[in-house]
């Protein structure tokens, strides 16, 4: 079966401006879903803010494998009812690719416990992304680096922990660099961060960058049956400890209670 | 000058339950403090829920280089506004330690973007604390491992991100797990978790205890400025960009805008 | 195609242990090819340290896709040569599985630059391990701990480079603990330690330690082309740089010259 | 008492080339040593390959908290002896930074296991470093970018293992970028790679470089008592186990035995 994703778009730059609609004639998510489509091992749909529920209800996330996110003028009006619910589905196991714009999204601000911030400046400058892990299976098939001959500057220092590894450093014309692909694990859960993607340039048009994408989705997903309750804290009772032990000393607790949270 | 620490306490068992105000008759973080204090290095004073803004005023924030943080009845009594200042605090350069059942307090959770849950066992069992990074600042002048005749039981799977460094891992008479103690930086700050420490059992007169607490202050201890502003997100104008480049293509943004976020 | 893998096994023990012979009739690296080959994604040979070159020439290293390694008594008779060959191997693209008392054979040693050491005890006493990442593709499967009635006890300090992930920490009835399922990458290949698999019991029979072999054949699998030279550094002349530079200041190297090694 | 330090320089270029000699007439090592001296904190020494043990006799490195490492032509002649002698004074506690070139240094390789090789070009072009761990004491007191204005490329994928934390990256003027300060632990000891230093520039002059050369040796300082044995795998017999068990099930080993190695 396919992989289940869902690209999710702001939506809100490709209506009202009309460079980006003449990027984008059907929505960042649109080109960026068609793309993954390309991959027959991906099955990509779109929701927007705009949509009920920004067209992320419980039931459409339980059956949702890799979650990919785009925002940038409007990360306040996403429902914080709907941050927690996306958090916890990734906590619960599914995969979740954060693009560019998206670090300051409150989803990837929620996963990371960080200011997630960095420095920027829009002037159509050339980006070349080298790979830092050899063979890293989201780097698969890919040169040694690759080049983006307009797009939005980041750099460093950027505000986010430490990955488990680094997958591309950026390279940008005025003298910036920046950690472009990092990983992440929250709860069950994995986590990428992708900085290219600015919406007046045709970054998601790119084939390499349509390749890392895809590449992302494959390794973001977890074939494994989701956390049921990924946040809970059980109790374990002394009659069902592994080992025979006998209780000792005082307690606050009785037995079966609940803990604090 | 000594590090200026902080041990904020939730102070409500101390209050309400006979056996911990025994063992902790002025306070679990009175005894926290007073045990840290026997380090000239470190200066250390207190603060609980019950004082106004808990005890942790920016100004206070401001002034304190490394906080200590106990709670678990009353996690939810915690102002959420407080608890964002500590967390930029903390993203500014202020080190923090996070003791026991603070797993499931609302900074540790805000930083760690993930569920801190395991599972748990209030029967008085036996610890032991095996030290897993040989020579690390934490566990400097510890042997190999020590234990703890009582404590509450944490069991594996921890639901936090991979650490930077696994400096304790906890072995139970249950038959249980537990990596007891964790590294990980947020922003600027320095932030470990340590595990032991039920209100119920003497674990803050411990002397390995007190040295893996002192231990974890100097090392949380960032003596560099505090960051301005942790969460800034500069636009840098092409004219002083550090390489000189040409603006190029479409724009989205002004000169000198701020970006959204 | 199924993933080629080969499980190297030193084969001493089952040869002149009358124990190991009872519980591994076929050696201990057939009982494990054996329980690879249940899965069909999975097509697993063996080789030993008797054969010529160990088994392992230059041409089957490169038709293998991961190899397991198994060695206790005779890590010392391993080539050298042989073992920097396997080191390429993984530079360019080999997944590497190292089992049990294989944290000192050479080759593990050779990858980790570190001392590899631990604590052991031969009693027969029960591990339990606990998964310590929910859903990793290496503890697929698994409940959240599982045991094995009699093993040889390994304790911390584990003496290794912290890895990129913790998968597995147990438990031991003598009371010691240990990080039992660690990944690494070194080049392009990806590297997994497990930890059980002492010779005199029937580890490899059972059939949770069988699922986290196939789960991590198939984790360190890199379906990509192998890195032709793992470990060359490549001169980039100026007349080649990417953006364009002029040759200023004093020069050591002539153009096209080779660096030093 | 200040930080013992021992900055170990090849000196063939300085004795051989005469741009070398010009920009360091007493040395590379001597040049580190005289800035590192400048701290009151640190007393650095030197010592040379073309010395006896290359200025590295054991009681040397018993009696050195950090050294310090700058090889380039001559990697090859360093004795094999004294390279192990280097590895096991990391693994008990020294701290070890690895300077430019030493990137393929006999020691770096050794202690990280991996081909550690990179693209590289000697065009005298602009380097600029960016800080990518706010308040990283290696990066203490430095603003968030400085520039070499001539430097040679080394360029990605820098063959390595993940480190601990990046706490550098460059940009080149010819397009590359290079992860150009690396933390790493092996045993029990720090070790820091830093990228610049080519033998042709005055990269040793500069005061941001010898800033993070003073900050690298405090952080790579270990306080604590050497490991006496780095290597030692103790066996713990039954008896002394810190829980009762009893020997059970068919052994390999005799009581007090040593393990294999």
């Amino acid at each position: 079966m396919a992989i289940r994703t869902v690209v999710w778009g702001e939506n809100v730059h490709e209506t009202k401006n009309r460079i980006v609609a003449g990027v984008y004639p059907q929505g960042m998510h649109q080109a960026i879903a068609d793309a993954l489509n390309q991959d027959p091992a991906i099955q990509a749909t779109t929701a927007t803010l705009q949509e009920p529920e920004h067209g992320l209800p419980q039931e459409r996330l339980d059956a949702t494998d890799v979650l990919l996110w785009w925002g940038h003028a409007a990360h306040k009006e996403v429902s914080d009812e709907v941050v927690e619910r996306v958090a916890e589905a990734v906590w619960s196991g599914m995969g979740l690719l954060v693009l560019h714009s998206g670090h300051f999204s409150k989803i990837f601000k929620r996963l990371m416990g960080a200011p997630c911030n960095l420095t920027w400046r829009e002037a159509g400058e050339r980006e070349r992304l080298w790979v830092t892990s050899r063979n890293h299976p989201i780097a698969a098939g890919l040169p040694d680096h690759f080049e983006l001959e307009q797009e939005e500057m980041y750099g460093e220092p950027f505000g986010v922990p430490e990955p488990l590894e680094t997958v591309f450093v950026s390279w940008f014309q005025g003298g910036e660099v920046f950690r472009s692909g990092l990983t992440y694990k929250r709860g069950a859960g994995s986590v990428f961060y992708f900085r290219p993607g600015h919406e007046t340039y045709p970054t998601y048009h790119d084939a390499n960058v349509q390749l890392v994408l895809k590449n992302a989705v494959k390794w973001a997903y977890n074939p494994g049956p989701r956390q049921a309750d990924p946040t809970e804290a059980p109790n374990i009772p002394v009659e069902t400890a592994l080992e025979p032990i006998e209780e000792r000393g005082p307690k606050l607790h009785h037995a079966g209670e609940e803990g604090y949270r």
